[in-house]
């Protein structure tokens, strides 16, 4: 009975990850999952990417937290539409609740969705929300060896961001190390570092997102 | 019938946690579950903290990851008694794990076991696993608006350390505001300030340990 019931939830999330996914494919919308543990610096990237983005992507931001509305707070300070999804304790975001806040964004006049996940660096790699691409990131203050301790945060990335890069004289992080262990999990997704209280390696991340969206329609929007 | 499951799934955890603290009492020893994010720094602090107490009582710890035995290694060049124990991709340790766990430990010849719990902040907060003392743990390279993020991590601690304060002068770490937050959320838990890599506040920590397990037996082994 509880793997029926188990079958039951992913059931339900799936069929509602395709929904998602199908709207966001009519209204011609990149969406992006970021994934990483509690104060792995998600927020942060989000807050020094958007704006290079600016020029050439209507942008918006789903975000994701057990309690309050302070990353919303964050984003909303960018001046792009954001809708704080509220698990209420759970920890993961689920598609359910992503097509929830899909309703309140003007999806039809983006280019690019962020959803920024529960800080967690296992529950929410479990759960289809719609997204055409991941992003996972590890702040090196967690330490080198996380890679190799949560294989399931990394796996299906397509995009893997080493972040606080600027902590790296404070601690022993072995680059090398968890490069290693990142491409053994992970042959495929590209590695960057960021750093992103001074901006270093935020150019990168937004040449990877440039890249990776579907061709804006904003040109003929302005 | 998901809550029917989901109120099977707790009450078989809740009854191997009273199984597992009856033969704590049993056997006279002190257990701590300790709990953090991935990267919180909870390793280290064992590291640091285990040979202070070892003239005074015999440690043994259970270590919980999803994969790896890096952390069990790390305990094991302590000399003190370890099992690492594996959830294969599972969020949080459970009561039964732990169960297990115990009957790999000499559990008739110690006074204190320390239970490191899987990285996340949120799910394991929810399991009992027949502890008698819980330890919370950030770092503070996580950012000061956890406690506010993750009250679950926080509210059922008995103490709170706060971690990698080494850190402080890289980030913009606020501990008056971090400890409104928790004092609001958890009013009697002592807080501490630790940097395990030069091992300041290792000694409150062991204080606070010694003065919340009980009367060794060890005297009267030598």
């Amino acid at each position: 009975m509880k793997i029926h019931v188990l079958k039951n939830i992913f059931q339900r999330n799936d069929n509602a990850a395709r929904e998602n996914r199908e709207l966001l494919d009519t209204s011609n919308v990149t969406c992006i999952n970021l994934l990483g543990g509690a104060g792995a610096g998600k927020t942060a990237l989000l807050e020094a990417v958007i704006p290079l983005l600016a020029d050439s992507l209507r942008v918006a931001v789903l975000e994701g937290d057990l309690a309050t509305t302070k990353d919303a707070a964050r984003i909303d300070a960018l001046g792009v539409p954001v809708v704080q999804l509220l698990t209420d304790g759970g920890c993961h975001l689920n598609a359910t609740l992503v097509q929830q806040g899909l309703q309140r964004l003007p999806f039809h006049e983006l280019d690019l969705l962020f959803i920024e996940n529960v800080g967690n660096p296992i529950c929410p790699a479990s759960f289809d929300l719609g997204e055409h691409l991941r992003i996972s990131v590890l702040s090196i203050a967690e330490g080198d060896d996380k890679a190799a301790k949560y294989p399931i945060l990394f796996k299906d990335a397509d995009l893997i961001v080493l972040t606080k890069c600027d902590l790296q004289p404070m601690t022993d992080f072995d680059f090398d190390a968890v490069t290693r262990d990142l491409r053994r999990i992970n042959p495929e997704a590209e590695i960057l570092q960021t750093q992103a209280r001074n901006a270093a390696g935020i150019d990168p991340l937004s040449t990877w997102l440039l890249s990776h969206c579907r061709p804006s329609s904003m040109a003929s929007v302005k």
